[in-house]
């Protein structure tokens, strides 16, 4: 994701980008020469007065209010951590309850134990297990090893590092009342990120030239507009996403609300530009 | 499993366990025909005095007693179930944690169940979940759907409804909490199969005769004894496996319980045969 905008502020490699790979094992420079996207343009910073991105919320926070306009004022904080338990995988017949080791049910114990750091950090903390990998997956198999990610956001950077803490107890207590080794890994990080406070302001400026009903609010998910900041003054406007579905066949935004948010852009681009 | 002898007993279409395939796609029939086994003889019961098989325990209690024989008095019943759980897959950024449906938090809430109905069923009622398929699995994605598996052992049969309604109660209380649909399905069931008495009381007298410590146990896997049980008397030895491990690489057997195995079958025949 935002491989593009990376590349730009320094944050990913080139080459890295140039060589990643999609789940059929296409590298993405070999896919941009394909459809004559590669360019002979290098990938670098240029000078700009300002970046702004028009996006869907992918939350419900515009639709409940009935709002077709959100003034970005930046990105929440996100950590990516990773865990692997391992257990004693064994037949799931001969094998009594009192000498098991089972992966899995430390794993679910973890699972729950973070769905519950979301309400102990408070505000609009968000917590998730999105990947979980068994094995060997096996129906009369005990669990031998389970592998799994987990993702925590933030407005406030500093929830992070209470996140983590939380997280390496409940994974702690978890693994040793089942009796099983694990290794926990917090391998990314991104503190949050404050857009620029003159284009927030054009952005709520032209929310209201357009007619839009709007209210500013926090990004929980990454945007291209995280990296550009690095680079220069950055805002984004929001419009609603249906049940805050994205990424998904059911995403869909109103024609109106599309219309309000374009309105938005144009208007805060013409005011940036001089031309207000 | 047990192919051959559930073809023999009718309880494995001949069909279904030639075109039987395992993970490379290579189907049973054509593999027994490459290398010769498939041969002329029709694959049904036939007149015989008792059947006979020596096993590894794939359990600890042999070895945690110090013992070199298992007298199988017969095998545990055995209920297997799968789930489906159907939540909102959803970005997990955005969504905040009140409006989320997350099938991975109630398949959590449904593994710590299984684990502690094995606990209320008491004796030596075992459950495993041995299977769970997380989709999309992604990092930044509130999980939509999740299957699994739910194995459930007893010597005692009616135990098994028992368990199935607890199952019942389990899943049905951690996807109201969580807001998910779900479908449950109980799909096999065998009862417990206890071994021919005067096959069972022959065996105990083979590993006296044999100098083996030994003791009178059930069995917690299936064996093809399972099935040849329903043709004619039967009736199985054990030895003991190093930590209860089987189907893997660490499993062990002293030669020393070899020996005592192989000796306690050798007996058992000659004593059925009415040469002891």
């Amino acid at each position: 994701a935002m491989i593009a905008s990376g590349v730009m502020a320094g944050k990913i490699a080139l080459e890295d980008a140039y060589n990643a790979r999609d789940r059929d094992g296409i590298r993405l420079v070999d896919e941009l020469e394909r459809i004559g996207y590669l360019g002979p343009e290098p990938c670098v910073p240029r000078p700009f007065r300002a970046y702004l991105e028009l996006h869907i919320e992918q939350g419900p926070f515009l639709e409940e209010s009935r709002l077709s306009v959100g003034v970005v004022e930046g990105i929440v904080a996100i950590s990516w951590s990773r865990l692997a338990i391992h257990g004693v995988q064994d037949h799931a017949g001969p094998t009594p309850m009192r000498i098991r080791h089972d992966a899995l049910v430390a794993a679910a114990a973890v699972v729950t134990g973070v769905r519950s750091i979301a309400g102990q950090l408070g505000g609009d903390a968000v917590t998730t297990v999105g990947t979980l990998d068994v094995v060997p997956n096996i129906v009369n198999a005990i669990p031998g090893r389970v592998r799994l990610s987990i993702d925590v956001r933030d407005p406030r950077t500093e929830a992070l590092d209470r996140a983590r803490a939380m997280i390496e107890a409940v994974v702690r207590e978890a693994c040793e009342r089942e009796g099983v080794r694990y290794e926990l890994e917090h391998y990314w990080r991104v503190p949050a990120t404050p857009f620029d406070r003159a284009v927030v302001d054009a952005v709520e400026r032209a929310a209201k030239a357009s007619g839009a009903r709007y209210r500013r609010m926090t990004s929980g998910a990454g945007h291209d507009a995280q990296y550009m900041a690095a680079l220069g003054p950055t805002g984004m406007v929001f419009v609603p996403s249906r049940d805050g579905r994205s990424h998904c066949e059911e995403e869909f935004t109103p024609m109106d609300d599309i219309e309000h948010g374009a309105n938005t852009l144009l208007l805060t681009a013409l005011d940036l530009a001089g031309r207000a």
